[in-house]
């Protein structure tokens, strides 16, 4: 078992879950609201959660999360764990989950309404850490969102915006390889676009660096085979690892391709994968910052073991590997939501930190590319 | 600026001591006593860290910090804190220094004696998180300790003993490149060991072996230039980065090298420096952990730029290089501590990290050869 403290305690290995009754009892949560959805309750995993927990314990699971965490389903996870006299949040899921039970942690104890804590409403000053307690368990290789100070809701209003605070890193992570239940190429590429997005990020933070370079070249080695081989536990390992050290770097910022996704994240139809959207837009992004980065397309050459290959190329290629879309239409995107998709790219916290500052008339161009 | 938040929040860059007044205010600290020696404050360095405080703060200096930390000089830097109703700590200097602060934070609030809080007496247990806040500000490029959980104390009883605990990690770190007074060869080796060590350890921590082997390699690339160019900013801005990487790592563990130098540094007689103990002593434990290190060797020949040169004669031709000596026993040790020495290694916290365990027979050997 690994215990890895940076930005918070991580309990990392193949079992790791069987660790959660100890969790709970270190950050004194007698009686947790389980945050999760619909299909991973119908698939198991919540009751496999459950299931390491005393008998005598009062545990109560909200499984309304939906496939991009919203306001709503903040408010009504938020009523049960007032209701219940519920005193810590679990969140089993993947992103969605995590970052819900991030809100509901921010709302048991913050004034309504969760808008005025959104990063780019000033919001950060206004999160103080008398937050809920989250203890993280992510059932996704991708999203990193255990080790991140991140949320990301869409909110009453439809505009998808992050929650960003020291205090939302959840206070414990459990990741257990066993607990991802077959990797998805979506949720493998997340946390590739993760550790290439802050690895490009042009804030100074070496360390971030190493580590975003060091998942880019574990996801490049062990995706194929982790979608291919669902069942093989070391491709699995790996790949949660790769995730996590993406949700470790965020501190430094991710680019045009967060900022382009979020905005296609909150349309209410069609629902679009956070993972695929940024396999599909990273692409195009690389080409547009290309001699704005330095030599790190090199460096990231180097570690992804590609040789003379170019680095855009090599992610359409991977892409098609894996059988994900090759463009946003092929994802159901449709002209007509661009125009405001530019405006939401240009407002996101993530485009202050693309290496290659980003105009209206960039995202536009991009969008174009990565429509297809 | 780079703010940089893992463990600690660290503020780095040239310049960056003067963001010292705004460290104190945000921590609450408004009667600092600072934590230094002789030879800074004559060299004027405490002066240059004080002159950023407003001129109506309340500011001691304690400048009788040892070459290396003792149990006696915490006490009577604990007797000023109190005498003087201090509120808080500020390091300026090496490892040394830093320690002492450490040890001086955990005094000022917990009963005496020092020993019952170091590691190997099950101290870590005893430490809570009432101690007075440290902030660290690195004059040397090296110990890494700015941003490490350990403080390395002499005690009374003439043992050399880490103080561990997340309480101890300094509550800010300013890395001011400016205030590296030159660079030496034995600091700049100090975190070359660190991140060698804690790269190899066999504790699983992949994030924080990313950060050794970028440090490792940042170390290799500038330390010649920093120690023969005192004046090249960017070469004393890598090779604080590397010592500062270095330190984020230690909560993976250390290994024989520091289990080594460690029982060295608390002779009151010769007087040893720790980063010149850990150059010396490096080549013969990389000889002694070859083939026990799986493929760790290829990739930190790989990214320190070795081609086919064996690691451990690398170690010895840039010591070589650097001016260091090349055995203990060209530093004065003498041979009758040997045995003491084994004791004290056998001991040591950081002999249970090494990649291949170490028997008294093995650390005989292992001095023998790095005697000379």
């Amino acid at each position: 078992m690994a215990r890895i403290t940076y930005l918070t305690t991580i309990d990392f290995d193949h079992g790791a879950v069987a660790g959660l009754p100890d969790a709970l009892a270190e950050l004194g949560i007698a009686r947790p609201l389980i945050v999760s959805d619909r299909g991973l309750v119908d698939a198991g995993l919540v009751d496999r959660v459950t299931a390491t927990l005393p008998a005598d314990m009062s545990v109560e699971v909200f499984d309304g999360t939906p496939a991009n965490p919203t306001e709503a389903a903040a408010l009504e996870a938020c009523d049960r764990y007032l209701e219940g006299g519920r005193d810590g949040l679990v969140a089993v899921g993947g992103g969605s989950s995590m970052d819900l039970a991030k809100a509901v942690a921010v709302l048991t104890t913050h004034p309504q309404p969760l808008s005025q804590y959104a990063m780019i409403e000033g919001g950060v000053a206004r999160l103080t850490d008398a937050l809920a307690p989250v203890v993280a368990i992510p059932t996704t290789a991708g999203t990193g969102s255990e080790v991140g100070r991140g949320a990301l809701v869409t909110l009453a209003d439809g505009r998808k915006l992050a929650l960003i605070s020291p205090y939302l890193i959840p206070k414990r992570a459990i990741c257990d390889p066993e607990l991802t239940l077959g990797l998805t190429a979506a949720t493998g590429m997340d946390a590739l676009t993760h550790c290439v997005e802050t690895f490009l990020s042009p804030l100074v933070n070496p360390p971030a660096e190493a580590i975003a370079i060091d998942g880019a070249a574990r996801t490049a080695r062990w995706i194929e085979r982790a979608v291919t081989h669902g069942d093989d536990r070391e491709a699995r390992w790996q790949m949660m690892m790769a995730a996590m050290q993406g949700g470790m770097t965020f501190q430094k910022g991710l680019g045009a391709v967060h900022a382009m996704s979020h905005p296609l994240g909150s349309l209410a139809e069609p629902t679009l994968h956070h993972g695929t959207l940024n396999a599909v837009i990273l692409p195009a992004v690389l080409r547009f910052n290309d001699g704005h980065v330095g030599d790190k397309y090199e460096r990231l050459g180097a570690a992804l073991g590609l040789g003379d290959a170019d680095l855009a190329a090599w992610v359409e290629d991977l892409n098609a590997r894996l059988g994900l879309p090759a463009h946003l239409r092929a994802m159901g995107v449709p002209d007509e939501v661009i125009p405001r998709m530019v405006e939401g790219a240009l407002a996101d916290h993530c485009s202050a930190t693309n290496p290659r500052p980003a105009s209206a008339a960039d995202y536009r161009a991009l969008f174009a590319e990565a429509m297809g």
